[in-house]
């Protein structure tokens, strides 16, 4: 009888426990959609602000307007951690067409990639080689490549479900193909968007010269997925068609810039940091609505969401807008340097960073303990229709911070839309969803009120 | 040693199967993903033909257009079953104003709701009390509500997660409103739209005068939840202000329509038939790309995939495209009454009339025996991100089709955007993703693969 007592008296535990997550997260969720700041404070930074590109005065403007928010909201602390970034400016638009016959010429829409030299000004014209990645250029040799521009045109693949792993199985291309392309004597490298649509938006986003030295470098651009069909059938048709493109792109020298970070200080356990982030700075093409201002209205709800439902943290809850994840990490990475530094003690950290799209549950990168745990939350978030708890990818930003101790994180939205504005000029504000922004947020608040009340396992 | 060779085999036996399932569905996902028609045939559908009314051009033009492509498809059979359906027009463009002041007056955006009469020739002008439900008309009482415009203005709940729950909770305010403030003596009503948004955008639907004598139905319309929110505020600020509207939309003869089938005949069991459908009518004010143009070209690439993967199905396979679900229900109705007189035996029948969003699973009405089964194969559909399966709601066209021991289905696309659009103006074909499209059509033949090659449990 007594056992039976016990094990009764600890089963009502866990049923008031369970009770009061599910009372708590439900809190969450009801003022997330009911009383929620996302939504506006990303259509002030789309709408009002713009594109945010590390170094330009969009950015600048983004780091003052998101501070003087936290400010307003009745934290413990808001700061702003200096440090220096890179500033790629774009210059004037992109021009580019295919020359069929001498004065016979299609345009195409193309932008420079981020990082990419300018073209002679006159623009540079060549004939193409078309190629499906960074392994055929080996193949083909110096001989037919040097003084061509090379065609990057491997696309996405449809049939991964998942399509940041149809990205991540083509953006060598773009990152990489420069380099690479000028060391067989290309004279420029045009890549094919990456997209999973068919459609005239050319995406932007980072690439690298690597080591290369710098009068060995060559302009790199993207072409529209309908530009790079276009090019591709007429190469096949003519081979020695030519293709022109003209862009004047620079790297200035670095300037100051800013994480924005604000925390509520935890109760009892003040020293255990929970980190909620995503990043400040976008891409100049489009208002970088999801990528990633999103994310920094998400991180910035999860402390009003808290504030709201009253509730008072154990541990301290901080939230991070990173700058400069787009073009060189350098906010995660000073973020990174400083915790280290005062060795701060981070338990927990999560960034949104994949769009405001429908939460569909969270990637991890932690210990099969700490995996399990989570995994055994998920039940919490089944009435929100939260499934996925798995071991994946967590964030760029919060990354450098992991210590193979702590949890990292990823909020997983669902991705079926998030490449068809990823980098363009279609990644705006009417493309987000008021209450798929809002779950997202309140997912994010729901996880971090877990880890906040029953820590981490060691 | 036997036994265990026995458990061994068994074991074996459902290794098997499941390898086989699973290489079916991938072959399912990978041909919807790669080889898809669905698209295709919604832009058609919608840009080509676009709001689809029962009795009107378009809606006939929608029948002539499937049954082309179904015939096309190297089906079994195709066939039109034919029946008469209601024809109400919406006539010239609806116009309403606030008016504060004599003179004084706002436009407001208002849609008649589908059935409804005209005001008369010069438009309707009266003084507003504003409810919140239907409960509320009998607290006013007829010396509160006689000559007056009754306006419905309880808005959706933002805090169910799923869309639909926030629907059904408010959607006697437009099918039931006008019939019941007219036993009070209003003289007209305006009931907010059925929308989680705010914007300017009426949303249509149906409503009835249930058994109301001719003379004594009065006109009704939808407003914008913008134009809602004015005339509240409005109203709390002088309650004797006059709203205006005028509509002279009508109810004429019914006409001559017809349901769209095709079928792939069973190899072994053909009198056992798999139903899978979407409805063909849609309202006026957009292209019906989500309601239920994506359901209808989803039901078709069904048997499109399952021709394009090979898949030989043992039970008969059919597509039905339903006329008159909006207004009427008479194809679903018709459906019915020709199957129980042919004495059909339908085992499975599944809907796809919630938008052609994210797919995130099922709803069942069934036995529990076949609701467990059913969720039995979850773990096949994780690889592709559909996890729920759970008991409610299947389909209008489908549910008179229940005789108690088939199991009836509905495909649960991701609900959060689906109210944005549902009626409106911006039912259109941008808004919806094609990938997203496919993979419903994808979640749904593998649903169908699943119960041909198991069948049901009696």
């Amino acid at each position: 009888m007594k056992k039976i007592s016990v094990l009764f008296f600890f089963a009502s535990l866990i049923t008031i426990a369970q009770t009061k997550d599910e009372q708590q997260i439900k809190r969450i969720y009801d003022a997330a959609l009911t009383q929620g700041s996302a939504y506006n404070w990303l259509n002030h930074l789309s709408n009002q602000i713009g594109g945010r590109l590390s170094g330009s005065v969009q950015a600048q403007q983004a780091v003052d307007y998101t501070k003087a928010q936290l400010d307003m909201l009745g934290l413990d602390r808001v700061w702003l951690q200096p440090f220096m970034v890179p500033k790629w400016v774009r210059g004037t638009p992109e021009f580019a067409y295919i020359e069929t016959n001498p004065g016979i010429t299609t345009n195409v829409p193309i932008c420079a990639l981020g990082g990419s030299v300018a073209t002679p000004l006159v623009g540079l014209k060549a004939n193409v080689v078309e190629v499906k990645g960074l392994e055929d250029l080996k193949a083909l040799g110096e001989e037919k490549i040097r003084g061509r521009i090379v065609f990057f045109n491997r696309p996405m693949d449809p049939t991964e479900i998942d399509t940041f792993e149809s990205y991540t199985g083509c953006v060598d291309q773009r990152y990489n193909g420069a380099e690479e392309a000028a060391k067989y004597g290309a004279v420029g490298v045009v890549v094919r968007s990456m997209t999973l649509r068919l459609d005239d938006y050319p995406h932007a986003g980072a690439m690298s010269y690597g080591d290369t030295p710098l009068e060995n470098r060559i302009p790199a651009a993207a072409i529209s997925t309908k530009g790079a069909e276009l090019l591709s059938t007429t190469l096949k048709l003519n081979p020695k068609i030519k293709f022109y493109f003209k862009q004047n792109c620079r790297q200035e020298e670095d300037v100051e810039s800013f994480n924005v970070i604000g925390e509520i200080t935890g109760t009892t356990h003040p020293d255990e940091i929970i980190l909620v982030g995503g990043h400040l700075d976008s891409w100049d093409l489009g208002d970088g609505s999801h990528d990633d201002g999103a994310g920094c209205v998400q991180s910035m709800e999860v402390l009003h969401l808290l504030k709201t439902t009253g509730y008072k943290p154990k541990r301290t809850i901080r939230a991070v807008l990173f700058m400069n994840e787009e073009n060189g990490l350098r906010g995660g990475n000073r973020y990174k340097k400083i915790a280290y530094e005062k060795k701060e003690n981070h338990i927990f950290a999560l960034e949104s960073d994949a769009g405001g799209f429908s939460p569909r549950g969270f990637s991890f990168e932690s210990s099969k303990a700490n995996l399990e745990r989570a995994q055994s939350w998920a039940s919490l978030f089944e009435p929100y229709l939260v499934h996925f708890f798995k071991e994946g990818y967590s964030g760029a930003d919060i990354r450098p911070l992991d210590n193979g101790e702590m949890v990292l994180a990823g909020l997983r939205p669902d991705s079926q839309r998030y490449f068809d504005h990823h980098h363009a000029e279609n990644d705006t504000f009417e493309h987000v969803n008021k209450r798929e922004l809002e779950l997202g947020a309140a997912a994010m608040t729901s996880l971090v009120y877990l880890f906040d009340t029953y820590g981490i396992v060691n």
